[in-house]
């Protein structure tokens, strides 16, 4: 199980945005539904072994499970749809009780903290920072998490939580990317292992 | 310089279209979108030294050319916005002139063909196969020209010029992947050329 962490500072926490002005009425949401499509999206294919989970405003959480997912398409306004559903069931989620808005997509009411402790019971959790380790000369985890955050930094709380709670801290390469960038190269480490570079 | 020729087979050729229905109405431009924002996006930068030909149903290729770009963001209206613009100066487009409608973005009235020989003129053709070697057994040309589909295989006559024309045939890993998470990984590849696995 590969999981990716990814924190929205600016993203909506009702449903009411526009599916037409993702990247302004809607804060980024762009941003989070490209790293949805990163997660998940083969051609043709999905890759059920994958959980993603954004925090959006650090107050509700909205799951993405790989293999219960349907209705996925790449394009950035169809996944925003998916959201905004999640979103109209937020009054549903109760305590850390999830409400499942559409097959593989629930919506928990909870922050950064409590969805990365439950995310990385399971896993290893990866920081991915400028200054960690490049990536080829750190032991591939089998179930990591990937933490990200969206076009912001990292707050300062959360990185202090994520310091505390990060097994490994990775560079995947010189250049500052993208979340949902980085998420695709991720994947292709993780991919390419068997490959004889490794 | 590192190019990017994309082949988009249901792509509008007129700005006639919405960019409320990019994934539908627009036949399947939100790839063409994604794969520009992969190609010239790093966080709160530009890739300068690249260049991207959008080829839209064999008829026109849009090129961005990353050191005099402006106004691109990473979501895919804005793109498309770029893009529509383009093809709104398309009678502007005579014999192989190009027509520039906002900086770095022009179009001009030619296919596949006429656009990969031109791209690769100066650099290395690089074919993105499922059979194709391994690219950690490649030596990373310095000038390279890499040739996606957009969601459909390439046709048979593409798949000739190209296979004739290609001085690389290289796979990215074990996965199918979307062609826009194809060049990210490619720049990813390209940018840890001095990480030490190389």
């Amino acid at each position: 199980m590969r999981q990716f962490v990814v924190i929205g500072h600016d993203a909506p926490t009702t449903a009411e945005f526009s599916l037409d002005d993702l990247a302004g009425g809607a804060g980024r949401l762009d941003v989070l539904c490209r790293c949805v499509t990163s997660a998940f999206a083969l051609s043709h294919d999905i890759r059920e072994d994958v959980r993603v989970h954004l925090v959006l405003g650090d107050e509700y959480t909205i799951t993405f499970e790989g293999k219960n997912l349907r209705r996925l398409n790449p394009d950035e306004r169809s996944t925003a749809a998916l959201i905004r559903g999640a979103l109209a069931e937020r009054g549903e989620a109760i305590g850390h009780q999830p409400a499942e808005s559409s097959p593989g997509v629930s919506i928990t009411r909870r922050g950064f903290e409590p969805t990365l402790a439950d995310a990385g019971r399971d896993g290893t959790v990866v920081q991915l920072h400028e200054d960690g380790d490049p990536v080829v000369d750190v032991p591939v985890p089998s179930d990591p998490v990937f933490v990200l955050s969206d076009h912001r930094d990292f707050a300062e709380r959360e990185a202090g939580l994520l310091a505390d709670r990060a097994d490994e801290r990775v560079r995947l390469g010189p250049e500052r990317l993208h979340a949902d960038h980085a998420i695709t190269v991720a994947h292709n480490y993780l991919d390419t292992r068997g490959f004889e570079r490794y």
